[in-house]
């Protein structure tokens, strides 16, 4: 059934190598968003470059971007066969809180075949298996069966602030016929699943003025505007009694979600009140069934409050009105909506309810993000589906997030190509939390499903 | 004309002298509210007790509340003679924002003939007044003309939550004729008035729960309860659309206002644009009437909200669904309405808004106070009267005033007493505000008129 006998079996005898590497890759404490990992952040960039050229690559080249490197590499076996671009990031999460960790976050431990460190979910573990994959087929075969591509970056988990631009600049040596993320996580560990879409992203503040200053609100309660009261009545307006987005035109150009990811939301079985457990909030009565929720957090944008201030914060009391009042705002969108309608609606929504007797100030915080949605039709896609069904027995899911992947959109945006999530860790790894950890299982399946990925795009 | 020459010659000659006292005493950073500023709240007790001993009075206590202390002083010249009681604060209100402030709130400067600091007119200028006039007395006279008793607080711009049963507790130490308060605020600088009817208050703060702690909102995003939201909604229900309270029971037990305080909101000749000039606030459309808007103010209780915060607050965006968001509110009493009613009107709203999925902590901030009405007929108030109208030229108007001064209710409740507010702030004075300041020439008149004042009583 399989092309790649001769590699899964190089692999299974470098098992042990492997998760030695992943060892000392983890070993590196490359957190991204604190200046002071920055010597730590580059070493890991080294640590990639060695492993692309270990691998065989024969162009591996550091890409500056203004903050943490990215790394590029290529290897074209033959301009006739199909070229793949391979993402994903070296950098980690923050460790903190240090003190909750069983044991240290950068002294990797294996315990019930699960390997213990920062990173090692996100994305050290998923991200070294197209590199030992490469490997592979280098050792066995001489080269891969088909074009590759890298972009690895070190600033995933610090907003990838220089991303966007870099993909645009190189646009033209990031040719490709189709993306592959080793970045994402599969939903369950117990059920395969690609995730398909996820939603945009759309930031703003809100600003209401009403005196030049705060007031005593003895002596001026009842006569002197008070934002906090105009702000809470404007926000009263933005959803419907269902939590839904209440503002007109929101919704525009929006297209209808995947059924496949419809169907999907039925079958995963999403266990309700385990979630508000999970997260440690009251029960809503009535309880939601799941694929309702399930729904609302992948497939219906939102508009959330991200924070609200004005006036005395304190401990106790004082009698103020304040001269001010701010929420800050984003959005999450799907597919078809734009940033820059929604954020009119918006605008205009809230100029249309705000009460006489105050100033609005309305600011948007960056251009925002359209949401990313994979043509259910892309080839490779089928081809990933057959690969996860063979390997885990079970067909995959198609899954979503409300969670924003913007390199899914970048991708689209740059280079015209569909990316596939191709990842192989789990959303319960703890992956932004202590005790993050990788399963070994996945590490070694993951390895014969990329190999067989690389054989079978090459058809 | 008046029997004060030598006191006013004494005072006049010690003019600079004074005002350095009322520097240091402002250099005092005594916030009640905030426990950090717990010792500067007792060095000012401690200033205040130097100065009334200064002043010659031959008991001076300091008195345990269970908070901040008070500062009882006894001078009884002649049991035959009147006796008064006269009240004021050391304590202030929190000086935030800081960086609003011209010279920093707690080093007093003096520009325009006109002294800026934190509590420079709430309340230590008018409080320190009665001081220097009793130490005049004493220089001069050897004594003054009367008896004389002083009940200073530390608590006033925090609910003055023990003031009441201290009161209660030395009802007979405190026996008087009359009661005489140097807080309150003149209505304008211009026009000389004496309120004679103050608002009640009650503080309370409402905290929103839903998860337990911070989430991503990209990830959580519509699934997740969101308290901001969620306070949003409740607080846009609890005023109707012309901004009057719309709690039911909230007005239970509320009488029709003194006539005499109608006539005069006719009188006084309330400049509405200029108000909202004043402020620095937009001019509402459309513009409300003079009267009306003296009456909201004056005669109308209040539901304001002081501060509302939740979730991120610094620069930019954090995709953040908060686990919780709070909200500080005042109410402003009128006549015949009981604090424990009204919180317990509010308690039960809230818990009728309360959307599923969330917890509600609803905290009161001290038992808060009645509103306060003046006999008309107090014979001291012909007295006051008459000596403002000599020194300020025209005869005084008798206000009412939106804030709450407790004392005038409390002194009625467990001494039998009224209470005259004969304070030489003026409520353009900035006292809850950034660059609070008070005008030397009041200080100078103030004293003057406390003189006259214990001359006259003493007849």
């Amino acid at each position: 059934m399989s092309g790649t006998d001769e590699q899964e079996a190089w692999l299974a005898a470098h098992d042990a190598e492997t998760v030695e590497t992943l060892k000392a890759f983890c070993r590196i404490p490359s957190v991204s968003t604190d200046p002071a990992f920055r010597d730590d952040v580059r070493s890991a960039a080294g640590f990639v470059t060695e492993r692309l050229t270990e691998a065989g690559m024969p162009v591996v080249e550091l890409v500056e971007t203004g903050g943490h490197p990215c790394i590029f590499a290529e290897w074209i076996t033959d301009p006739a066969k199909p070229t793949i671009l391979i993402y994903g990031h070296y950098d980690v999460q923050p460790p903190d809180p240090v003190d909750k960790w069983q044991s240290p976050p950068f002294e990797p431990e294996i315990r019930d075949d699960r390997l213990y460190a920062r990173g090692a979910s996100d994305d050290k573990g998923s991200l070294l298996i197209p590199l030992v994959v490469t490997r592979a087929f280098r050792e066995t075969a001489g080269s891969p069966p088909l074009n590759l591509k890298f972009l690895i970056e070190g600033e995933e988990e610090s907003g990838s602030p220089h991303f966007a631009p870099t993909v645009a600049a190189m646009a033209e040596r990031l040719a490709c016929d189709v993306a592959v993320s080793a970045d994402g996580a599969m939903w369950r560990a117990d059920l395969p699943s690609i995730t398909v879409a996820s939603r945009g992203m759309l930031a703003m503040e809100l600003t209401l003025r009403g005196a030049a200053k705060d007031l005593h609100s003895g002596r001026h309660g009842g006569s002197a505007p008070n934002p906090i009261r105009a702000l809470a009545g404007m926000l009263a307006t933005l959803h419907d009694k269902a939590g839904l987005v209440a503002v007109s035109g929101f919704l525009e150009g929006a297209t209808p979600p995947d059924p496949a990811i419809v169907r999907a939301i039925e079958t995963v079985g999403f266990d309700v009140p385990g979630y508000f457990d999970a997260i440690g909030a009251p029960h809503p009565r009535p309880m939601p069934d799941g694929p309702a929720l399930l729904t609302r957090q992948w497939l219906i944008p939102t508009l959330e409050f991200n924070g609200i201030s004005g006036g005395y914060a304190g401990a106790g009391t004082k009698t103020v009105i304040p001269a001010e009042a701010s929420v800050k705002i984003t959005c999450r969108l799907v597919a078809g909506q734009s940033p820059d309608i929604v954020f009119d609606a918006i605008r205009k929504h809230l100029e249309a309810v705000l009460p006489t007797g105050f100033a609005m100030d309305l600011r948007r915080h960056g251009p925002g993000s359209a949401a990313f949605a994979l043509d259910p039709d892309l080839p490779a896609m089928r081809v990933t589906e057959d690969i996860l069904e063979e390997i885990m027995g079970t067909a995959p899911l198609r899954v979503a997030m409300g969670a924003t992947i913007p390199i899914g959109s970048v991708f689209a945006e740059y280079l015209g190509v569909g990316t596939i999530f191709f990842s192989f860790s789990t959303s319960d790894e703890d992956y932004h939390a202590p005790n993050e950890f990788y399963r070994l299982s996945n590490l070694r399946d993951g390895q014969v499903a990329w190999a067989r990925l690389f054989d079978r795009l090459a058809r």
